[in-house]
């Protein structure tokens, strides 16, 4: 890791950059296969299928009978862990569905908003050799809180035509109601356009590859709403000399066992801390069976020494990481000045891996510096919140001229019409 | 009005289409706009400019002395107006920013979001003919309830370089600290990309003609966030046989004198009722000084007449209308079944033109669809939720083998290593 010993403030973008990540190219890959699933429908789908995770099916949709199944196939333990997280993120998010009460702006003019569920919302969970059933949970549960009619999943399937029964476990009890075995950005597509059995939906969820980002992206331009734009995960660690460099190292790690594009970075007014926390990396890197790609992940990662604590929350949201831990004697003291982060986690007892997993809290985050402007995935994200007026006769005649005076000012005459008429009729009856 | 005697529900989706809008060609014509202004900052926004608004500036940013003179500029009755709009709207919004209480989701972990306003955002307001002071108030208000720090608007200058006394007003009473003379796609780079004299934003919120809309798309590439995907304004009206003809033609207008491209639609299981309502427009649409613009946005509009409000109501939700007026004796009867709209207005003294300007909501809302899978805009677009969580040595001990046997079970050995180095130490403290 590289090492930054009181860099100037003026210095820290350039060197807090991320990677540009340029996906015109990928797109250009991406449009054809977008274009085919339109108009092939199932078939497409099949055929894509078959070239990129080379299996032929005879079926898309996951039956009954592979989920009922599925419960078999996978450990007592694992699915008591499971239920848990469930639990507790469901705990968590259920108090984020808040019922707003109507508010009187004036006497006579009632004004409120209600929150509306996504009727149609499609997760995807990318393949690959680990089985990310976390983010079936993460996805999942906000959606039935929201109360989202339709949730459907879209997973690669292994050369065997099947999907890891663990994420079947985790879809089945969180109320997903129809899984398909479809991935990349011919899932995407699917979920767009629609397909014979795969139906097209409203707004997109979930990580994936850059085919994955590329397709996102271009089902936005067809109207379909995404979660957020992704890039590589990563953390930053802010640490005191009360902090522990063995839980610091095993948090830089559990970030760069990610990916080698994951970015790890450490900030601390503790001198002595960068090499202690480098001498325990070391140690525990040797017993990961993910070693390489978290040492390519290191490469790339930067350690800076900072005069003191509030510096360091500046260099933070200078950076705005999806993840940031705060290993010191008091995080409270912090919370103020954080502008730009996906997910706090406070103190030296709280490791990220808590957040993905179990805690509560939701482990789909803005990452690639987009913490700055958008949130990670909530039971917000799942819902419209309709905003509703009624006005009665009192109200009317309140707030009917400031309407008309506004109106006549920016040269709507309708719009002040729609006032008049109304005001009229009051007057003639009254 | 082209009218549509109990359609056929299979046939709403067609029935139903609005235009569809390619912005391809736009883009790129806006393309070489923003890269202009990326790399030749003021200069290039002051050439644009000169192009085209017609005027030379020898400044961009609106002095403290325009903004002060602006007030003596506009009348006594429209300043009343303004003033008590915005207290309406800031009481509908203040409510909007609720803080949520931490959460135990397990023994020792607490888990907690608090809303933070994003740091810098960017308001535009379009030029033209009418000086669309109001939308000012609909961006600038919840910016500020949101806490952001830094709220800049740019809108484009007259021919004298000169912006309405109304739009100057508004944002300065609105917490606006920096106005700027500059329109059109120029206007949406120079935010993206920031200038000499412009900031950059994270975040670009506001209405605007199709290059507009092009660039706001642009800049998403550029990892700048956008209030919502845009497109022609439209109202759908739901009515029974307790409507008042004058109402609804009076409310259609109000919409279709937006421009030739709105849309404008009449629900109704009174089969006596399109006719009066037709007989009323072309009453009221004679005295309009926009009649141009209402007479061929009514060429495109429908009339439907189906079997019942519950029908009217599933016809509705297939359209997703950004604003839904309900003039029917029981509004109350038809909420709970509303998917899909962006703003409702209930029963006959309810004009959308209250929500427009001062009942206290607000008029950025979603339109083409998006109704379907945006909200419109409210404190909620101006902040983040950062979740927080803070675990203790009891949590931890609790949760640490839920954590550990999940992150095992997706093949990410340094997340459970994080778990398992705190409960170590835990264990060899006790």
């Amino acid at each position: 890791m590289k090492k930054y010993m009181f860099p100037e403030k003026s210095s820290w973008p350039e060197l807090l950059s991320r990677p540009v990540m340029d996906l015109f190219e990928i797109e250009k890959k991406v449009q054809p296969i977008m274009e085919s699933v339109k108009t092939g429908g199932d078939a497409a789908v099949q055929s894509l299928t078959q070239q990129w995770d080379g299996v032929k099916l005879e079926q898309l949709k996951v039956t009954d009978n592979e989920v009922i199944e599925a419960a078999s196939l996978i450990s007592e333990e694992l699915k008591k862990a499971i239920d848990k997280a469930i639990d507790n993120i469901t705990i968590f998010h259920q108090q984020q569905l808040v019922e707003e009460m109507p508010v009187e702006t004036e006497k006579g003019v009632l004004c409120w908003r209600k929150s509306v569920g996504i009727e149609k919302v499609g997760l995807y969970i990318p393949g690959g050799t680990a089985p990310l059933f976390s983010t079936v949970l993460m996805l999942a549960i906000p959606a039935r809180i929201a109360g989202c009619k339709e949730i459907i999943l879209c997973t690669p399937p292994d050369k065997h035509g099947n999907i890891h029964p663990a994420i079947l476990y985790a879809a089945n009890k969180t109320g997903v109601q129809q899984i398909f075995k479809v991935g990349g950005s011919q899932a995407i597509a699917a979920m767009t356009f629609g397909t014979e059995t795969i139906p097209a939906v409203y707004k997109i969820f979930g990580p994936g590859n850059q085919y994955v980002m590329a397709a996102k992206q271009l089902a936005v331009k067809h109207g379909v709403a995404i979660d957020m734009p992704a890039g590589p995960s990563e953390v930053l660690v802010i640490a005191d000399n009360s902090a522990q460099p063995d839980f610091i190292a095993a948090d830089l790690l559990s970030q760069a066992e990610h990916g080698k594009d994951s970015q790890v970075i450490l900030v601390t007014n503790d001198e002595s801390l960068p090499e202690k926390v480098e001498a325990s990396i070391n140690k525990q890197l040797a017993l990961l069976p993910r070693a390489d790609f978290a040492t390519d992940a290191l490469k790339n990662s930067k350690m800076f020494v900072v005069h003191d604590l509030n510096e360091a929350v500046d260099l933070s949201n200078v950076y705005a990481p999806e993840h940031l831990i705060l290993q010191v004697e008091a995080p409270e003291l912090l919370v103020e000045d954080i502008l730009n982060a996906g997910s706090v986690f406070m103190g030296h007892l709280t490791p990220e891996s808590a957040g993905d997993y179990a805690s509560g809290t939701n482990h789909t985050l803005p990452t690639n510096g987009y913490a700055r402007n958008y949130s990670g995935v909530s039971v917000d994200s799942f819902v419209r919140k309709i905003t509703f007026q009624q006005i009665s006769a009192e109200g009317i005649k309140n707030l009917g001229p400031v309407i008309m005076e506004m109106a006549d000012a920016e040269q709507l005459k309708a719009h002040a019409n729609a006032v008049s008429v109304r005001l009229q009729q009051l007057n003639n009856v009254s």
